[in-house]
């Protein structure tokens, strides 16, 4: 169950695919050699490698336990989260002004995808702290960034994000958590909080929860919250840390997978602590704008989720491929005098491959993705911020729903291909079936993202985003037609499947944005059928656009097939072309047959 | 997480599309009146939702311990077992001169469905036993048969079967231990068995291992391999316990799922019981044809490990429905004044909706194969039997292979519709993704039923049966373009989409059958390759034809839609023509690519 960081596919990614030379040429970066990309790459492998990856399967098999409403986590993790502060990998890609290291997001994909693939439940405790900077960082007043962002940033703090209540998960116009001000500035909180990622937890000293509520005399609806800090400990104005506040772990949940992450029941105003009743709490930003604060550290939060996809699918795929290659059992399929490592058996190959070939396609479109990202966000001319932070925002719904959906089918292949073996928790292999599980659930269901891609995303500009991105593939296309005309022998046959398969899929991925367009007025259901289609067909084209541009790159730099890496990288993406591609063309006929089923199904009890 | 048998279902399966009425006419069944089936099954239904379905979490959350080999299963365990052997549920579909009860295999596949739905660890105890009682009365002499067979009928002791070896998984030529004869008409058995089933238990007084090994001087592979009887404890003429055998539990896995079912490593030989060293064992038929008895036997084992897998899909089913419906989250998608049940939403009836209509297709099919099985055992012409025998050997590893790879994404979706709540373990919808896993590895993984399919069920026969099947299919489809044509608004739309995508689901089976038939002298790998897309291919299309079989049932039976349970069906069969069918041309397309992909694989380290 050893880990090894992916650094050759991330190179290969950051050069040939996501332009990292393009983003240090931006101002922003003129700090940045690239010499450091590649150090820091290199230390988050030691790092991850070395000191996350074998807290991993301890997390799984001693739990964090609650008593009294402490929590206490898996003893090695504290020595994993020690060395995370240190390292500073919390503020990778934050302002230096607050204590971060201004690297692009690109980068910060990579070194998290790492941590994620090395202990997904570890990384939640990161990952959520990560979104209570950006939404400080945002919608914060200096005096709340100067108390809380440099001590999150250094690991001594954690964060939380409380939004879901019992009655109101994917519905957050129903969260009923009240918030009464108190006359000098501050509110009080009262109200129950579900689903709480390290909610608690003994790891640091203080843990600073964000959380939705609604004042006294606010609207209804989503109109009508807003978002609070509330620290465990209240902080003085020199930072030292005050009384214990007024919110409490009432629980931690018995989960099927990261067990390793306490999930915690919070109870705000239970009045158990030295504050009295009510969580002491401030106000972020303005009254009832936590929605929208919200909504852009949920657009991290998403795309951080994506990216743990593809860190739980590379972990899985690299314990397939090592018990693949050392278990010998039957013959080869052409004969052979003796049994032969499982690795060389047809089927075998074909999920091997499939793991791969989802592996690497959501990586390139997720780092495609982190890079429009520092486009939209560092590039001095604001045409062209506008555009890649269009293009970042209808990728994060694909990048959440689509890489963490293929995590499910790899991490479950991955099982597969272990045989017996794979069924015995030892293994393993079950670890990360059992943890991808919710990869495709928090921050928001597939359902969810897809409902964002097709209603804010697709619809709200008439398909531009969209159509532009498949514009762009076709250009794409045009260069792998050449590309076959000159080709030889030995990438002819794979360059000529790729290029079938990658228009037809173009094909269906425009038919598909057409028929969104053209049919939500007239019949909403129809489309909303079809959404989570929708969402999977723009993965799989995206996937394969990027694994189009690595057989390109594949080919121009390598006439021979000597180097194994791009050897690799080429079988993958024909094996993509052959036998991933196809789903776009199918998922496209399910769309259209979104009408026939709404109909059927309005004479049936699913109504 | 209460359990309902779905008794309308099977029902419509056994009138409408297995022919139980059939069945009854053979002189076999003559003394079966059609009450007796009904009266079978509600008795089943009771029993299973009463008994059984109760224990399911139990078993889960109190796995069984061992200490010092012995095995302590959960203790509600203990009563249900009882029932089952009171009961007579055992012996159902074995012959009456056996202790059994005579009936149809068609029945003991529903009652077996709601076994495996109601408990699946618990239910693995009597699969195997079943798998013992069937190699004893096909192989077995009478004295191995009158000593065995009434006490495993009647539930007082279980079987195991033994195959595996810590080398010897998917491939039995490396089955290593030794049997010793000892001149006196006995053997001593020596050597170590992995993943036995209920190898060891509390449940019953004695346990009857059936354990492949090779006697002394038997060639290597699997000609060498024989089928030995080792009691736990010696059994006298009388049927009386005597001492107590050499054969030990060293340890019970800790699983991923199926936590009820201990799963042991199996000591032949170690010394350490009453008869000295080396476990005493009787020849079951002739030395060196283990394998052959073996493989009838699982046959047996593997069409019930497809029934679990449907028996899953029920139960997760039922669960996400009865979920959906009770949770109340956003508006509707047309707008509504409040928020309504889950069930209401496009994705949620999507997800909902696949679950069912893979489900209903695979117990369908899963049915017809079981009557065929009944056919060519009991019909009175040979031709007869001839022809649906061959028809339930092909149709074998599809419900073997389709049924449960189609588990794994009902239960998949299950734990999604849940939301949050899906990933609790209290929840029950986890245990179901955590139980599935296992049914497309045990008794041969998902590439081992392919390729059998491929190898001795489509190549063998130059693809006869297969493209019988296909005949067959046609005459369906013929019907299916008359019903269009005198359609009602009602059912046309849907029943136009129906035809048009099982018309292109049959064209790829066909094409893919011929492209295994053309393909496989020249280039065997490339053929196999796409053998599990082929077997999915097959399951997909012959689950479409029992569908449309279904549609037009429904469409015969009501010219309305009042009746809930037709107007169910007919939606879930127009459903799984828009959405599940068009996956057949899907694969088609990927096993064309077969030779593409092993020629770029040559290049890759994937060899």
């Amino acid at each position: 169950m050893t880990f090894r960081a992916p650094l050759q596919d991330f190179k290969f990614v950051f050069d040939h695919l996501a332009g990292m030379g393009d983003l240090l040429q931006m101002p922003a970066f003129s700090a940045v050699e690239s010499d450091l990309i590649e150090a820091v790459l290199s230390e988050n492998a030691r790092f991850t490698e070395d000191v996350v990856a074998p807290t991993n399967w301890d997390g799984d098999q001693k739990p964090p336990a609650a008593q009294n409403g402490v929590v206490t986590v898996t003893a090695s993790f504290h020595k994993a989260f020690k060395a995370f502060g240190e390292g500073g990998w919390q503020g990778l890609r934050h302002p230096e002004a607050w204590g971060g290291q201004g690297l692009p997001n690109l980068l910060a994909t990579a070194t998290n995808e790492n941590l994620f693939a090395a202990n997904m439940a570890f990384s939640l405790c990161p990952l959520l702290t990560d979104g209570v900077i950006e939404a400080l960082l945002l919608a914060g007043s200096d005096s709340q960034k100067t108390t809380y962002v440099p001590a999150l940033m250094e690991g001594r703090w954690t964060g939380t994000m409380n939004l879901t209540e019992p009655q109101a998960g994917s519905d957050l116009s129903l969260v009923s958590s009240k918030a009464v001000p108190q006359g000098d500035g501050t509110y009080r909180v009262f109200g129950q909080k579900i689903y709480i990622t390290y909610g608690e937890h003994d790891l640091a000293e203080n843990i600073i929860h964000l959380v939705l509520a609604r004042t006294v005399d606010a609207p209804s609806g989503v109109k009508g919250l807003s978002l609070f800090i509330v620290p465990k400990y209240l902080v003085a104005d020199d930072g030292s840390l005050g009384q214990r506040n007024d919110v409490w772990c009432a629980s931690i949940e018995h989960k099927l997978g990261i067990h390793g992450s306490p999930t915690a029941v919070l109870l705000y105003g239970d009045d158990k602590g030295e504050v009295g009743k009510g969580a002491v709490a401030t106000l972020v930003g303005e009254e009832n704008r936590g929605l929208e604060y919200m909504f852009i550290m949920m657009n991290a939060a998403r795309f951080a989720v994506g990216v743990q996809g593809i860190g739980i699918s590379e972990r899985a795929t690299q314990q397939a491929l090592a018990y693949a290659r050392d278990r010998v059992q039957s013959r080869a399929v052409e004969g052979s005098a003796a049994a032969v490592p499982i690795v060389r058996h047809p089927d075998v190959q074909r999920m091997l491959s499939t793991m791969r070939a989802l592996t690497e396609a959501t990586r390139a479109v997720a780092c495609c993705a982190a890079a429009a990202h520092d486009l939209g966000t560092q590039h001095p001319e604001e045409m062209v911020r506008r555009f890649n932070e269009s293009i970042y925002d209808y990728l994060v719904p694909i990048v959440k729903g689509f890489s963490t959906e293929c995590s499910l089918e790899v991490a479950s292949l991955g099982v597969q291909t272990h045989g017996g073996m794979g069924f015995i928790e030892e293994t393993g292999a079950a670890q990360y079936y059992r943890d991808a599980r919710i990869l495709t659930i928090y921050e928001g269901t597939t359902a969810i993202q897809a409902n964002d891609l097709v209603g804010r995303k697709t619809l709200r500009d008439g398909g531009k985003v969209a159509l532009d991105l498949s514009k762009a593939m076709r250009v794409t296309l045009d260069e792998l037609a050449q590309a076959v005309a000159t080709a030889t022998n030995v990438h002819k046959p794979g360059l000529t499947v790729l290029h079938q398969q990658f228009e037809l899929a173009i094909d269906a991925y425009e038919s598909s944005i057409h028929y969104v367009l053209n049919n939500t007025k007239e019949d909403i259901r129809s489309v909303y059928t079809g959404s989570v289609p929708y969402l999977m067909l723009a993965g799989y084209v995206l996937g394969g656009w990027q694994m189009v541009r690595s057989a390109l790159v594949c080919v121009r730099e390598s006439t021979t097939t000597d180097d194994r890496f791009l050897a690799n990288k080429f079988a993958t993406a024909v094996f993509y072309g052959a036998y991933i591609l196809p789903r776009a063309s199918m998922l496209y006929t399910t769309i259209l047959h979104g009408k026939v089923v709404s109909e059927a199904l309005t004479h049936s009890d699913l109504v």
